[in-house]
């Protein structure tokens, strides 16, 4: 059996990783900068904002690099930086177009890592960095990125339309390793070729066309349970989750544990509701680009998200006594 | 005599302005990133890279704020990290749709005060804060915004087009003071209602539109002879200019020098390359909107940027020598 410890014992170590905690300070700078704008019907706490220009639905998101992945190992940092970006636009079922980075700067080595990474992932994605801001005096290394991307508005993927019956299908590259310099990295993208990372990407694009899922997230920092308690907070939904049918590559031979695992950023993984009977044609597409994909649970009403395990079974969040963001609701 | 150094003392003092000095690391990061994409016509060198999509023009650019003013001045700070940006959009005769942020704190304090600082600027321009990106747990406190506009590609102002002949106008909005935490910062848009600084903005869509001028910029932290500087260095031409013609406040009652004005970042202003016959119009429509403007000087094919003032004259930049960013050219 893989799942080893108890599912209190998951729900807590994916609680207080922080990669999750860290989350939490989003809410209060989100209060303090909403003004309402009518043309820009989706922002915070979806993966990228949604601009309607005309009849052109255009996505604008950003994202940093924590310092840690920058201190543990720059050119890995840089190629995140922008992969993490590509994949706040896919998520919204989008077509990335241009990044922008912005890189604080003390170590003149570092930096020439990080552009090397952010290169290289700029070119095996094909989205362009066609600019950006350096702060050549900087105290500490930081690199942040912002993208571009368009998306036909009708055809947008979400994170706050969970629907209460819908799946939860969960998507990862298993074919790849654990990042040498990062053991809560997997990486799979430096491993295949471009064209299997873009068809990756695309079958996001792919399922908003086809309006297969209701809500859909890029599995990020909080690992897959984390980033699916984001989706339900933004939704406010819950969700019973099965741990044995979370896709996972053999962790004995990795030498890692099933809680490391599902705290693991997945380099590249995708979270979606999905209506039941487009359950079989979302897994499909997702297992036609070599991703794993499995119905790993519900979408409930109950704003909790509960994991199970055999008989054992826990509350990892329960979202309406504490948010992962504590993002204010607009109605 | 409001000019009461030399020349050279002037030019020395631009050229060695560390708000002219540190553009000097932009050329190797551009070495290293760019990649050719056939929709993306513009993008290092200009305050915004334009983006084909279809008929419409996107315009992408960031900007971070010198840590030296989020020391002195947290909320004027993220103020001007907003406006920085719509600056950058407005350059290039665009309209500015929304701004994405992304902030390392380290000083909660800090924090809240950039963020009244940047939702005050993006209430007064009507660019909403869409999105961004959180390091709570950094270091030290950086705020970095990106935006994204629109414009018509068939008029947008560049930076790379400026022709030899042409008239050289600055417009600077003087009705403003010198920022009480930042002695290098003109401070107009504070003093400003909404609908003053948004037509201000629009002047230079306006120029667009209207095809009225070659090139532009809007003048940054290397003040105005700087700004001019990274015109011609980006088009590759250089220009004569008299220093006598360069709008100013009353310097006197002020305090400063003249040195000290020209290297000043002077909150709204722009520079522009101008056909003899546009010249007029040009500074009558800057002129409608409250600011300031007047024919400095010409556009000249020296790749010099030479500074007069009476029968005393130097060269501030020999861009053949060396650029200002150092920015490689495709040709």
């Amino acid at each position: 059996m893989v799942v080893e410890c108890s599912t209190d014992e998951i729900a807590a170590a994916v609680r207080d990783y922080d990669g999750v905690t860290r989350k939490r300070a989003i809410g209060e700078i989100i209060n303090s900068l909403r003004i309402v704008t009518p043309n820009v019907p989706v922002s915070f706490g979806d993966d990228a904002a949604l601009i309607q220009n005309g009849d052109t639905g255009l996505l604008l998101a950003a994202d940093g690099i924590w310092s840690r992945l920058l201190d543990a190992d720059p050119y890995w940092a840089g190629f995140c930086a922008v992969l993490v970006n590509v994949h706040d636009i896919a998520a919204m079922g989008g077509i990335p177009l241009a990044v922008v980075d912005i890189m604080s700067v003390k170590d003149a080595v570092v930096c020439h890592e990080v552009l090397r990474g952010m290169y290289e992932a700029s070119a095996k994605f094909c989205v362009p960095v066609v600019g950006g801001h350096l702060h050549p005096d900087a105290e500490m290394n930081v690199v942040d990125v912002a993208i571009l991307g368009t998306v036909n508005p009708a055809d947008a993927i979400y994170s706050h339309t969970a629907q209460v019956g819908n799946r939860v299908v969960a998507a990862i590259d298993l074919h790849g390793r654990i990042h040498p310099s990062c053991a809560m990295n997997w990486d799979s993208a430096t491993l295949r070729t471009a064209e299997e990372v873009r068809a990756q990407i695309n079958v996001m694009h792919t399922l908003g066309e086809r309006h297969l899922v209701t809500g859909g997230k890029d599995i990020s920092n909080p690992g897959v349970i984390g980033t699916l308690g984001m989706l339900l907070e933004t939704s406010r939904k819950g969700a019973e989750v099965c741990l044995d049918d979370i896709p996972r590559p053999d962790l004995d031979e990795l030498g890692i544990t099933f809680e490391h695992w599902v705290r693991m950023y997945p380099g590249m993984g995708f979270i979606c509701s999905v209506p039941v009977e487009s359950v079989d044609t979302v897994i499909g597409l997702f297992t036609g680009v070599g991703m794993a994909a499995a119905d790993i649970g519900v979408v409930t009403d109950s704003q909790k998200l509960i994991i199970r395990h055999g008989d054992d079974e826990s509350t990892v969040f329960d979202l309406k006594k504490q948010g992962i963001m504590g993002i204010p609701m607009v109605d």
